[in-house]
């Protein structure tokens, strides 16, 4: 259930003093080998960290040896300085594994503008007391050190007849909105699996999955997700049952970092059903996870469905207006652009909820995880930096 | 100060008993002539209220005699039986005054779905009571029963040293943001002026106020911006002179309705200057606007400038993401792709907040205005409806 399920893989979780609390606050993970295939996907927010810039560049020959993470500083617009200091993170990860800097991803999360002298100093010396700790059941530990205001560590494995296994570890909780990437993540498997296929793989699982999960609407500088295959297991998987792995993976940490997005109170899922196209489909999802009205309202336990209309109505999605129906938790509220079910047979108190949205005009469907609009979401970011 | 400041318009506020308070909610305005030159802008979410189907067509001839305005109820997603009430409002209104109901506009705002027969029954009998209560001084009652969220009545008025005055009425709070028009605003004028001037003087207004305000990024399916000429005045105005003056009160009725959104603590001002071309420079600014971290951050009086770039990141405007200036209450927090003055030097607590962000790459300017995201927004938006 952790980065460290598959063979090959060690990992440590340690305390660098990023964090004031002097909790666990910098991960590690090394690739054991025999291979050291890797990919990995990035935000696409402009605005990049410089964890980011590095990693982009180190992961282009598809070959890793390790990656090392950082809760505590994002490292994101703190200038050459900034760069130099994840440059020397690679070089100092990779002096102590004795691999070389270029294999080395870096990723950084917390407060933008973060990543001083004592940031950098703190880093470097993190890596000295990582290094040594990597072990072969070090996973929880490094899936607890990546957690910014997660609320408790993701982890997720899946084990294949065949004999390989996929393990993963993730954390979320706020800035959470897709750009291909939204989070960090990290994916470990000891299937035989070459980078291109593992690359294959990664994008075809964060699309419907990561990508799909808008708690927030806004799109971190920082994210990153990788997956890294050692080979250990000497299993070369059937293409089609791996991909469904890593899928699987993906939507089952993407399912945990929505249960715990910062002040949630419901977790709620958009199905639009019926689009003309899967990208209409997810377009309408995104409006209705980006309506702080409907968000708001859910929070407070009132079926709103106006409000999801007034979001669907904001898109360029083929369908008419005035034959969408909407059904919150099984009861359908609305249809043929009028009242239906009463809404007050609704029960919003669990913290499940359902949308369905009926396009009524092509075969497409897309699911879109989001979340409500709470007090506690106001609090933890309108007081996160002081 | 309001919808009767120009000769020519008479109106009135009445309690029609569609707000269980008892409070005022229908006001109607009637232009008294010469003229009845009249234009209007209209939310441009496809899932449109009733009220703005018909009065779609109403003003397609640019010809309007009153228009009546309720709130207490939007009269949305009510199928044809809402239709139908809107249209029997208008052939109210169109019995009471002695004129045609193709030449009456109709508003709703309230609750979508509301508008059952006791909905219709109310609208009815309140066109009764308003027709008669008419006068030249029933700006300030009309303006009040137009309100919902609203803590307090939005008017403004001009006066051209030239002899015509432009008077004006807006109700926002909840669902503020664009699509054309984003609110109810009815404004008047005794300037002899065709319908096609006052159309392109309220486009060119409202492209720069109305559809720069983004108070929660939620497009409403009610909204309408009505302008009405009553040439009362005899007096033909320049027309460089009256745009402007059109402008005015629209920026003036957008400042009033920013200063008064839903919970709101804060009005922020985002300036996006030295951009490609006016719309990235709007792009870059409602992607701030509509960023939840960062409006969150700025009602804990925190300067969280991450958040600002974060959000400019997502957009794809012309920029070098690392020669971006982004200025707070006159302090450079960040220039060069890193941390500049320090923040803790900016002051949070007075209501007005300037975000200026430098794009180094053009020469358009384009301002946005937008609110904090506050416990009190999700206070009112979680139990609006019940």
């Amino acid at each position: 259930m952790s980065v460290t399920a598959a063979q090959g893989f060690v990992a440590a979780g340690i305390a660098a003093g990023l964090k004031e609390s002097g909790a666990l606050d910098m991960a590690l993970v090394q690739n054991l080998g025999p291979l050291r295939s890797a990919a990995a996907v990035f935000t696409s927010n402009r605005c990049t960290a410089n964890p980011i810039i590095w990693s982009r560049q180190a992961i282009v020959d598809g070959s890793i040896e390790a990656i090392v993470l950082n809760s505590g500083g994002a490292n994101c617009y703190t200038g050459a300085f900034g760069f130099q200091t994840t440059h020397q993170t690679a070089e100092q990860v990779g002096a102590r594994l004795g691999v070389s800097s270029g294999d080395v991803l870096v990723c950084s999360t917390g407060l933008i503008g973060t990543g001083d002298q004592s940031f950098r100093d703190r880093l470097l010396a993190g890596v000295d007391i990582a290094a040594p700790a990597l072990t072969a059941d070090g996973g929880p530990n490094a899936a607890r050190a990546i957690m910014t205001t997660d609320s408790h560590p993701k982890q997720a494995a899946v084990t294949s007849p065949s004999g390989w296994v996929i393990g993963g570890m993730a954390k979320g909780a706020g800035m959470l909105a897709p750009g291909l990437a939204t989070m960090l993540v990290v994916i470990t498997t000891d299937a035989d699996v070459s980078s291109a296929q593992l690359d294959t793989a990664l994008r075809s699982a964060t699309r419907v999955t990561f990508d799909r999960l808008d708690s927030d609407g806004c799109m971190s500088t920082n994210d990153q997700v990788t997956i890294m295959a050692s080979g250990a297991s000497g299993v070369v998987p059937d293409s089609a049952e791996f991909e469904a792995a890593v899928t699987s993976i993906c939507a089952d940490l993407a399912q945990q970092l929505q249960g715990d997005a910062e002040g949630a109170s419901h977790d709620i899922t958009i199905e639009t059903i019926r689009a003309a196209t899967e990208d209409e489909a997810v377009d309408v999802g995104r409006a209705v996870s980006r309506s702080n009205l409907f968000k708001a309202a859910v929070f407070g336990n009132d079926p709103n469905w106006g409000r999801v209309l007034a979001a669907v109505g904001t898109t360029e999605a083929q369908f008419d207006p005035f034959d969408i129906d909407v059904t919150i938790n099984g009861v359908r509220v609305c249809s043929s652009g009028q009242p239906d079910q009463p809404s007050e047979s609704i029960d919003l108190t669990p913290r499940a909820v359902h949308v369905l949205i009926d396009l009524k005009v092509g075969a497409s469907t897309a699911t879109i995880l989001t979340n409500d609009l709470t007090h506690d979401y106001v609090h933890e970011n309108s007081a996160y930096a002081t």
